[in-house]
């Protein structure tokens, strides 16, 4: 069958492919000119998020240009709170905003319509699917509850999610339910992901570094092991991924806690230690994307850390968290090329 | 001698003391009306730092109020590139900014006249010893090399300190060398605080988080051992504390590596991995500051699973990060309180 031929499934059911596959966290993204240019004519960043046709051509745009072994759906992590009508906008030079929710919102959410306002995304899964190339991965995503979670208390992005942690102090229980909620949402929403064409996912904990211990597990632990449990007791042969950005040491025990098939690592975590979370299975990562701004000798040498650190086991190569807008495209095609074994 | 009395030098020294010494970082800060007041009265921010009688004021300020066992003296780790000339300025609202450094501005830096333009700080920590009770600890401190370069390559403080990232990617000669200098002139500073009266110093590393495990080596590690070996050869009793927030894992041979007396744990630091790291030596933290802010039984919660890891070896009771404005002083009133013994 056709996946077989997909490296990056491959790694994920725990194979070491030489040279590793490859793929970039927001590689459709605005470092690209076409990118800026799709941009541009697509209305407002959710109208680009919600529309099949613009969504699926910046999805292709990185696969045209670098042949990367995977695809991600175009789309963001707060489609979760749009479709849960919190208002969300996204306003240039602003960042995400949205509608900051109290305890009494949290007891009166309503996700019943939920899977269905988010048809356009699945819809971009399904395109996206049919007009790759069969060797490469399609992998859809969403947000952990904890992260989307930590957005929807502020209404915005915040230094050390600082409101999230005190709503969660202050009302343990409005906050367990909003995550659980978010849990069982964000679980059918991968499952119709995958229903419409992905071949794995990847759920983005990109706040879990905030959380001390209790906290973590309670609160990044808990809630992603809760989704991976209803997405493959539904969809046994689902691949999934975990990142949780910035855990550091308490990734020692995430994978086996969450379920999950591959872990992701930031550019922080330390490759001595990345060697021991990939005894235990497949990782990705971990580039520092300021490595592909710089070019020349700091992108050499991070790749070589990498290859001679991970590339003796199941390794996904990516970045340590996403593309900058700065990265010169030129950079990203050595990268590629030297990860392919290329070098000079 | 009088510092014998004092339980923080005991704790430094590897003793486990109990119930623990207590302090809080950024004790003298927005949450108390006191420091409100003389604030509103010393001028700027920086004039605040360097009035010895206002910033005497305000050190000693939550040593009336609440009895912790060391007064910090009342400063900022940019009072060192304030002395290199780099117009440093606090405006409202904005955090500190000051011009950004290149490559040519660096390799023309002038370190003389440093430590006398910080003459003020080191008649403040003078002050303070004579006007401290005897059994209360003094600390000094100065940012770390890493930390505050970070402000002197971007001009401000920057989301994952990208811009200092990438400078060190592009021009590391030139970045090892502001490291060096700024190694250099922190320890040169930090004798003269001890030399004026400060029992113990801290190093404040507060994104050495953002660090992959090269860079943690040779701009985290490596300029705070240079600090700690100048510091140690010519002050040899000299108790040093360092503080590397957000680096995880690292931390494990942290202490080792920079020499330091006793290491301070951010609230992320499971408190499992926090046991490993005390058996080695003494450890300071690590209450979210949140919940402070949250009173009750987050802040009870947060006390009891401290002292019940980490209550059996030398420990210095604090935060995991800086108390924030917004925390209710009777609520830091009840932590005292509980970490000494009382409850309900």
């Amino acid at each position: 069958m056709a996946g077989e031929q997909r490296t990056i499934l491959r790694v994920l059911s725990g194979e070491t492919v030489s040279p590793p596959p490859i793929w970039l966290m927001r590689q459709a993204g605005r470092y690209l000119p076409e990118y800026r240019a799709t941009r541009a004519t697509a209305g407002s960043f959710l109208d680009l998020c919600y529309s099949p046709e613009h969504a699926v051509e910046v999805s292709l745009q990185p696969i045209r240009r670098y042949g990367f072994d995977a695809a991600i759906l175009f789309s963001d992590i707060l489609v979760i709170p749009d479709a849960l009508k919190r208002n969300v906008r996204f306003t240039e030079g602003h960042g995400p905003q949205m509608d900051p929710i109290d305890e009494g919102q949290i007891l009166a959410l309503e996700t019943d319509g939920v899977i269905d306002y988010l048809k356009p995304v699945l819809e971009t899964v399904h395109r996206l699917r049919a007009e790759l190339p069969v060797a490469t991965t399609l992998l859809g995503f969403c947000g952990a509850p904890w992260t989307v979670a930590t957005y929807m208390i502020a209404g915005h992005g915040t230094p050390d999610q600082a409101p999230a942690r005190l709503f969660a102090y202050r009302y343990p229980e409005a906050f367990a339910y909003l995550l659980s909620l978010l849990a069982e949402i964000s679980a059918e929403y991968l499952i119709a992901q995958i229903d419409a064409g992905a071949d794995a996912v990847q759920i983005f904990d990109s706040w879990a570094g905030v959380l001390g211990e209790r906290e973590f597990q309670a609160y990044a632990v808990g809630p992603v092991r809760k989704m991976i449990t209803i997405v493959k007791a539904r969809r046994p042969r689902a691949k999934i991924i975990a990142f949780a950005k910035g855990a550091g040491y308490m990734l020692r025990s995430y994978r086996q806690q969450t379920g999950a098939d591959a872990i992701g690592l930031d550019w922080s975590v330390p490759l001595s230690f990345a060697v021991e979370l990939q005894k235990e299975g497949p990782v990705q990562g971990n580039l520092d994307p300021m490595r592909v701004v710089a070019g020349g000798q700091a992108l050499s040498e991070g790749i070589d850390d990498i290859l001679q650190h991970l590339g003796n086991g199941p390794l996904i190569f990516n970045l340590g968290h996403g593309i900058t807008p700065q990265a010169d495209p030129a950079h990203v095609a050595e990268l590629v090329r030297q990860v392919r074994g290329g070098r000079g």
